[in-house]
């Protein structure tokens, strides 16, 4: 647009900023995002106060958010908004939320509007792991082209939809559940009180449970009877690592995991069809090791009407997607034209 | 707007036609949708022709649609366009049937561009079970607000998926095909070639093999032995009637049916989160006998972090669905404002 006239050449280069908060049961994590979807320095992160309820956490999101702006020199005028991600449930639509089985002091607080009177700012508020969703998709993994799933394989397994290069959310608020999509029918109790979600079998609470059963019942020599007589338990850990020093018994644990993560991918692919899948969380972190088995269980357990359209693929964003997603979405719902 | 100007009040009285046709294995459909999505006239039939490859199909459609105009008097100026919905896989983008396994002659046919020159009007293509889901939204048990999913049980299980008031399609036109969802790990082989799909489980094929599998292992007395003795083979119909009669053993096969079936509108809840599931096709007909249990269990198997928000209802236009939405596709890719 060389040509374009001198007031729109201006509004380009105005500077305009969104601030991202990502609130964790631990901390709350901050970045500010500039043009082009670009982090604007580094993010940092602020305890989450539990001793001063829902007004206290507010209160510190606000005082994190001047750091933000402080740190890298922003004007508060120049800032479009801030996003809030935030554990659930929520209700959307009035900002609110609903309760945090974390965070104590959180019950029915209208954290949207809270923060955007402290801040004097316009505020949005989405669930944390749909914003992780939506900065993978931005910033990360998504590549910002087609329908892109994230699931975070952690002690549960969160998950987010991007759809059309916006956050899905469903028709009440409460869809992008994959985690709790029901993988084996009668299944494991799940907390949220159903049967065989689809957390119970790919997750880090899996692996360890899995494989201190398995262990009850097997006589064959593993590397993790040593861990299991010592500590009493087994964490995913120990599972990863065994297998990666070539136990054969921590291989088929992993393995299972990776077969029933690998059929929620098909249905996944067949009710989304998405043009990718990205794992992310701390089962991620094992690489390669995760992302061979889970496609080659995809590849068998695939349809044949068409060939293999989705991707499997690892986040890359790590622990900033939270924060870049935050802030991509008040971004679009602020700062874009 | 009783103050609208001259032209803005003549324009919103300028009559504007859609044609829908919905093309099947045995017939081709056609209606006739005028302002505010109303079929103007009765749908009617034209049998597929299969001797005479893809461009007899396509003649076959032109030559219904002229007659959808000529009965209604509509002048070929005032249609805006043409939508069809066909069996596939389908490119949608390039408005080019791929293959459809029961019409012959159909191998990468471009569908659209031939009924469009044939018509010397615009044409779009799209999928049959998902113009059937859009029908249901616009006129039907949809009611033209929230998001809907539609599960057509027959011999098989179609779906459509409403988004946002417009067909959701995936990232490469091949999501929506919830009858292939898995539901069962490493159960019955599906035509697809992936094994445990709804589909199996929620179909009238699955009826008539698991009553027939059940009678050969068990001895109690059931109405569908004196069926299964006679024609060596059983119906959903058989099931139906003998449930239906007060059967147990017909009763206990339905049961298991309308199980799975609410197991994976738990999954659908979790993962879309629409405002309703529509139950529609053959299985259907038996009304308040299949919502009932399918509704019981979902209940049950439903989590707990929220109550229920999606409501399963049944469909309410039972053939007319597919020439419905087709018509409206095209309404809304050509007419709407």
């Amino acid at each position: 647009m060389a040509l374009a006239g001198g007031a729109a050449a201006e509004s380009s280069f105005m500077a305009t900023y969104c601030v991202g908060i990502d609130l964790g049961g631990t901390f709350i994590k901050f970045g500010l995002m500039g043009a082009g979807y670009r982090l604007v320095g580094k993010t940092f992160q602020l305890p989450t106060p539990t001793d001063r309820g829902g007004q206290g956490v507010v209160d510190q999101m606000a005082a994190g958010a001047r750091r933000a702006l402080a740190e890298a020199g922003v004007d508060p005028g120049d800032v479009a908004g801030l996003g809030i991600g935030s554990p659930g449930p929520l209700d959307l639509a009035a900002g609110v939320v609903i309760a945090t089985p974390n965070i104590p002091g959180m019950r029915n607080l209208p954290m949207r509007d809270l923060l955007s009177e402290a801040m004097d700012l316009p505020a949005v508020l989405d669930n944390d792991a749909n914003v992780a969703g939506f900065g993978e998709w931005l910033c990360g993994a998504g590549g910002r082209s087609g329908d892109m799933v994230l699931l975070t394989l952690g002690t549960g397994v969160g998950s987010g939809i991007v759809i059309d290069g916006k956050v899905f959310h469903g028709a009440h608020g409460i869809g992008a559940e994959l985690g709790h999509m029901v993988l084996v029918p009668d299944g494991e109790i799940c907390n949220c009180g159903q049967r065989g979600c689809l957390e119970r079998y790919c997750s880090a609470t899996f692996m360890s449970r899995a494989a201190a059963a398995m262990l009850g019942d097997i006589g064959r020599e593993s590397l993790l009877r040593d861990a299991m007589s010592r500590r009493g338990e087994l964490t995913a850990k120990d599972v990863s690592e065994a297998r990666a020093a070539g136990d054969e018994f921590a291989a088929a644990v992993w393995d299972s995991m990776t077969r029933h993560l690998a059929r929620g991918c098909v249905s996944i692919a067949r009710i989304l069809d998405p043009q990718r899948i990205v794992l992310g969380g701390g089962m991620a972190a094992a690489g390669e090791a995760l992302l061979e088995p889970v496609r080659r269980h995809f590849r068998t357990m695939h349809w044949c009407l068409t060939d293999i359209r989705t991707e499997i693929v690892l986040a890359t964003l790590g622990n900033d997607a939270g924060v870049i997603g935050a802030a991509g979405v008040a971004w679009q719902q602020f700062a874009a034209a």
